[in-house]
């Protein structure tokens, strides 16, 4: 059975049946990375808490439901009926991730209102770009390397830079962590870590395919962690870890292997991918994140381009080069599930390769020029966006008792 | 195969085996929400994060085990033995519910002693209710709305009016949030907003019964939270956001949802029904509990009239009503999962939709008479109460260095 | 199919296909319980936080990978590859959590370095000991009260207490929690209470076994948890409930029921146990550790021996005991599946307790030797190590803004 939603126009819905189990644990692992997951990793800041769960929640809600008629239109629409069930629901948190990366690059600096414009369009581009990138060029991209990653960071990226804040080192007191918001912040990296096997082979196929887009992801992820803590004690003049790259760029390994964990890439090519990603992105916090932010003016709250652009970049790449090297003898029957059209004979490995890195650059394209436009969208002055001296606060937007921190000392 | 515990005297139980899947998600998810999902969403109170979180847990794991007698003798009861398995680790679950949106009405004002007496007063009133509804009246609640919600509600709601109490604003300062514990209160709202579409499929059908009643509960819940976030700042004097409303007000939809989830909603309809109860629910807390703690002196702590009594009684009559518009032609040959008696003929859906308001009417009555004499019973003065100018306090029940709060500061 | 990884000098990899299932909740829920549980349950410490979810995190990243290759040499080696899958990913979690066990012990004392010496030997220790009990043996331990709990706990203690500092009382100050603090060990508390049955029955046979396992692991916590907050509050002079023993003791009825809770307990007799391991934990934090550390100089930082020690070998005599009593008359046809030895005629039950007993004692051996040999290697002075003043202290290892707490307060 299946269940349809009518077309825009007369939103008239017919019920029957699903076929897929919505309460698999894939669908409702995902669900936790983007609720618990992105909103958690979000309230490191000291004072922007409230927003960054509850923006999160708001933008997340509101994003699902705009997925779901947008992907619907170009994924789903069959006689003028859009299809839902559980891969339409884990597609919409998959969209819905991708709005989230690039709200953490503009996080603390912008409205919601501001958040909800952005989301709109962002959806609708990142329909787009899916639909080309895995119906029209026949890419692969189980885990969202390109399509959720890149598109996302790039986005976000550019939409920040044309929201540039020259003045911005007014706020800059609040735009960093206390004690207890790090630990809330953990709370979001471990349930994204947890269940990042999940999120990459979440539509994969069933069985096998699945399995090892886990597995390698898994694998990617256990070695990312390792290279992260060596790296921040590298890097530090003084040896100390760095909260950020715990939080953060222990998860580039998941992201690293988004597009070719479903490929024959073995364990310890996973671990080798995570491990690089997980030192890429510690140096991209550590030197590259202050020189884009004082050379190219790029704002970048929560570091996405560290712990999504570049891994993101570096996964395309790497499924780019594990699809080129494809061949029968390594995948055997497993080929029809992970390179259908090399499987049929449309084209070889090799071209397969090809249109992988072409979906890099068109993803990228994407990004950018659509984030460029969203940008000066969002630039306009009617969103109610906050002034420089008050940016990364929660107060403007939510009722806070106020002295509250100090009211709670002095009762004690 | 089945398992076996004997009747109350004595207590020897056969095992043998279990056919349903004790890790099904739908269980696991059900639990999280009883104990992470409910104890963090009281930890809101400033000074009363410990008894939140801790006396949900001792209550919960008391009222497990005697709910899982209750509804033992009430469901399960063949041939002198209970039978136990997953579905009744689920009802014990969801019975454990009432009870603690009860305990979310008399939070702060109760003593561990009196909240046991009332957890085993209530689970034996719910484990009749809902005996009532589903087995005598024929009733159809898969989500609760009416057995947990409901009842839980009102039970809740009575028994903080005969316990009344007249100088609690000597205990006013207490009864507010700290930034962080908004932030813990929030890891409460979202894991039960995430798995709420297990919470209400957790006992439907296996199939497509359980996958639309899923689907229902979170089109519901994405509308619910758009609706809650444009009413907090419609209602607010200056637009802005108020975190009670958003953790408590997002949840309605997945409350307003529990009877009807399973039915022939539509998705449309489901968002319908989630955007009202947002409304509702904000409203309730912005205007009504105001006035039912100045004039009909109810002291609702959490507000659980917003976010389950109104809510309940909306998915009631919703429930109701879908109900008596059944027809074979929409259901085909999910009617006997969904409406047994009407498919075998031995009512209409009309009769079903009436006996449906029938069961709402007699589940307000037993909460009602229910909570009036355990109210009275929980006034004796042998239960060590806490007097009216230390309520909202965790330090009368539990070791707390003094002065932690300010110590740990001086230490920095 | 089968994945293989190679041994250790060509450690090239065959990729087929998997069996299991990698996102089944039973491994999912063990992922959680290691990183989000006992992450969260050591952050109880107020300057510790930062350390006790971040190392747990580095630790168990490490210790997961090695434990595949260990366990690979002892359980899965065929033909020169290593089998890897979801039963191996299962394993390697468990062999982390003896990891983490132990860590609790020395807990705010050692450097990262240490930590990581630590569990190189611990995995490789833990392993041969596993197969001395599950191969050699052929004793029973689903859950791992031997093999994970009392390992573990004991291992530890033997380590701290070569580690001895005896002027550890300079950082006394630090070794205790803050209001919030305790509120995020709550929330490890919980997620490891909640998945217990998932831990426990995770490699157990599926179906009944499975299931039995899961129930009896649920009753024996249900039960736990009352007995302890009921000996919490009569232990105390003054009637007040203390924090450490509900996140720690109400844990105990997981680690006592580890080995017997695959065999016919019945839900009577795990609450029993549960019970019994809730009373001898709270016994131990009141009395015995403050015991321990003034004449047996052993410093137990989270009093692993109250949750894991005494409840380890409680549950390993009380799976001997049972083990003993099997008789074909109450097992049927799962004999097979909880004692295979016993149904195949290699032995009878009788004898099967003996080797439970045995097995008890080999562990504590290994434990305490091993600890032994470990601690003399971790003594010396190479690691880092912090100095007795500033111990319990993020700062040393972790960038921490200063003073962050006290700045924040300004602020607002």
């Amino acid at each position: 059975g299946a269940v349809w939603v009518r077309g825009p126009k007369r939103c008239t819905v017919l019920m029957q049946t699903f076929v897929l189990c919505v309460c698999s644990p894939g669908f409702q692992d995902v669900h936790v990375m983007i609720f618990v997951g992105f909103g958690f990793l979000m309230t490191f800041l000291q004072r922007y808490g409230f927003s960054s769960v509850g923006f999160n929640f708001l933008i997340a809600a509101f994003s699902l439901q705009w997925a779901t008629l947008m992907q619907g239109f170009f994924h789903g629409f069959h006689g003028g009926k859009i299809h839902i069930g559980v891969e339409s629901m884990i597609n919409a948190d998959f969209c819905t991730g991708a709005v989230l990366i690039s709200f953490g690059a503009v996080l603390g600096k912008t409205s919601p209102v501001q958040l909800l414009v952005m989301a709109m369009f962002e959806v609708t581009l990142f329909s787009i770009n899916e639909y080309i990138l895995l119906s029209l060029l026949g890419a692969r991209d189980a885990g969202g390397s390109m399509t959720i990653h890149t598109f996302g960071a790039y986005f976000g990226l550019v939409v920040t830079r044309v929201l540039y804040r020259p003045n911005l080192d007014k706020s800059q007191k609040r735009n960093s962590s206390v004690y207890h918001s790090d630990l809330f912040a953990m709370i979001g990296t471990l349930f994204l870590w947890m269940f990042w096997p999940s999120f990459n082979s979440a539509v994969t196929a069933h069985g096998d395919d699945q399995h090892r887009t886990a597995m390698n992801t898994y694998y990617s992820l256990a070695s990312c962690t390792l290279a992260t803590f060596g790296m921040s004690a590298l890097t530090a003049h003084d040896g100390k870890l760095d909260m950020v790259h715990i939080q953060n760029a222990a998860l580039a390994g998941g992201v690293a292997i988004g597009t070719a964990g479903e490929m024959m890439l073995t364990p310890f090519g996973s671990m080798i991918v995570g491990f690089l990603a997980g030192i890429i992105s510690v140096l991209g916090f550590k030197y590259l994140s202050p020189f884009l932010e004082s050379k190219l003016k790029i704002q970048d709250t929560c570091g996405v381009h560290n712990l999504h652009g570049m891994p993101g970049i570096l996964g395309a790449i790497v499924g780019a080069v594990t699809a080129a090297a494809a061949t029968t003898e390594i995948y055997g029957g497993g080929m029809k599930d992970v390179f259908p059209d090399v499987a049929s004979q449309a084209r070889d490995s090799f071209k397969q390769g090809g249109l992988q890195a072409i979906s890099l650059v068109v993803t990228l394209g994407m990004a950018l020029g659509g984030g460029l436009i969203v940008g000066f969208i969002l630039k306009l002055p009617i969103y109610g966006s906050p002034s420089d001296t008050i940016c990364y606060e929660d107060s403007i937007y939510w009722e806070v008792g106020s002295p509250y921190q100090r009211d709670a000392d002095n009762v004690f």
